[in-house]
């Protein structure tokens, strides 16, 4: 049978939304059968008791267990033509659990698409550096107790700008057989006790940012020099970079779209 | 029975620590019977794994269930002479769960005792101000969904300053008959997205940071003017103020000791 909302039988809207969450208590962003619980699960819920028939909700990126996201891009369609986008937006978030946040909601073409449309999506890998844990950040930073030579982490992160086979930095389960991607932009940098890895780029394989960020890690620490990421670009071996960082640290910042950034506050 | 390692009657040192939490999984500083999760009660049983002895770790402020802490001054008292101060701050540490941190481990005289020592404490509340939840910080601020004039709660925070009776700000439950207190600092200041109101003073009522939290978001919302706090200084009844501002948004940020402030970086 095909969904009537979906299909395009009946007048519909396109509703295009921006979500924020703590990953922490989440099994990722992916629906999955009951009990288990999924930010996308969760909002198609919310949305549902607002519009008033079932919505199937797109993601921009299907985060893993426990990742966070600043700027998760989103759109649904509804046949409910009635309810005002700034009512619906209120309401749908206020149905939500208070670690998944509808920050907006706005009209998009029948043809936007959440995923298919984005050119490009950021992450940030949030590493604390103290001797201490940092007990207000559990779970959302990697806590490293030994200092990071940044310098030589920011040396290391720009030469995976460019386009490059990043093999070497995908998980074994990646299973898309094309790897190469695009890097817009690649850094490490100093933010008081912490230090951020930020990644742009036009697509992401399965773990590549927190194998980056492992790899960039041991290269802080001074196991490997910079030249590690010529290796692995070269070798296209994962054996040869780091450990693959913790979920926790990592953040989908924003989504790069043709009309513009999902709307988060720059940074670093 | 006395406990030997209490009364003195064998050789022993007495260490301060300073310690971070996360409140929201706790039900408060103050130890309670298992299976109650408390950080009093997880803190002394990390320690006694790594001294080999029962401890009892006396804290500064008695913080409610999900109230946080930045900066709260603790002391114990161990027979273990061998093991090095940065040893035990570091198993000890890594004992604790996730969300709770012992930044810093130092000896202290025998007379030294974390509450009875303190000249005073430092209590900030967050109030996060915007249309959207803040799901990354949810548990740890207090979300407004509405603008609040900061500077008309500016004016009233500084009417509090000073030595006054607070029995209109303390909670019914307050035990204690003398209610004055000195306020040394009393500021309410716009940070981004936030509002911060930090309280600093010798000594407080049950919840009264909390209840001078809501009488100054009423007073930020428009509902009374800032000589609010006058009146209900005057009167005395807790009557007269606003709803008491929820845990999760505040902080005890830092202890005030003759030698100084417990480790925290300063800020507003």
């Amino acid at each position: 049978m095909t969904d009537p909302v979906e299909s395009g039988s009946v007048p519909r809207r396109n509703i295009r939304l921006v979500v924020s969450y703590d990953g922490r208590r989440f099994h990722g962003w992916q629906r999955q059968p009951e009990p288990i619980l999924t930010v996308q699960g969760c909002l198609e819920q919310a949305i549902c008791r607002v519009v008033g028939h079932p919505v199937t909700v797109n993601g921009t990126g299907r985060t893993d267990a426990g990742v966070h996201a600043l700027g998760q891009g989103a759109n649904f369609r509804t046949t409910n033509l009635a309810i005002p986008l700034d009512s619906l937006r209120r309401a749908a978030d206020s149905k939500c659990p208070g670690d998944i946040a509808i920050l907006s909601a706005r009209e998009a073409p029948d043809d936007f698409h959440a995923s298919i449309s984005a050119l490009g999506k950021t992450y940030r890998y949030r590493i604390h550096v103290a001797p201490a844990k940092p007990a207000m950040l559990a779970g959302r930073v990697y806590h490293c107790p030994v200092p990071l030579d940044v310098d030589l982490m920011a040396d290391a992160a720009a030469r995976l700008v460019g386009r490059h086979d990043f093999r070497g930095f995908a998980s074994s389960a990646e299973q898309r057989q094309d790897t190469r991607r695009t890097i817009r932009r690649c850094t490490a940098s100093a933010h008081g006790d912490e230090v951020h890895v930020t990644v742009s780029g036009d697509g992401f394989l399965y773990k590549m940012v927190r194998n980056i960020t492992g790899t960039l890690i041991e290269i802080g620490r001074g196991r490997w020099g910079p030249e590690r990421i010529d290796l692995l670009l070269a070798s296209r071996d994962r054996r040869d970079g780091g450990p693959t960082a913790l979920p926790g640290g990592l953040y989908l910042v924003s989504v790069l779209y043709p009309d513009g950034e999902t709307g988060v506050a720059g940074g670093d």
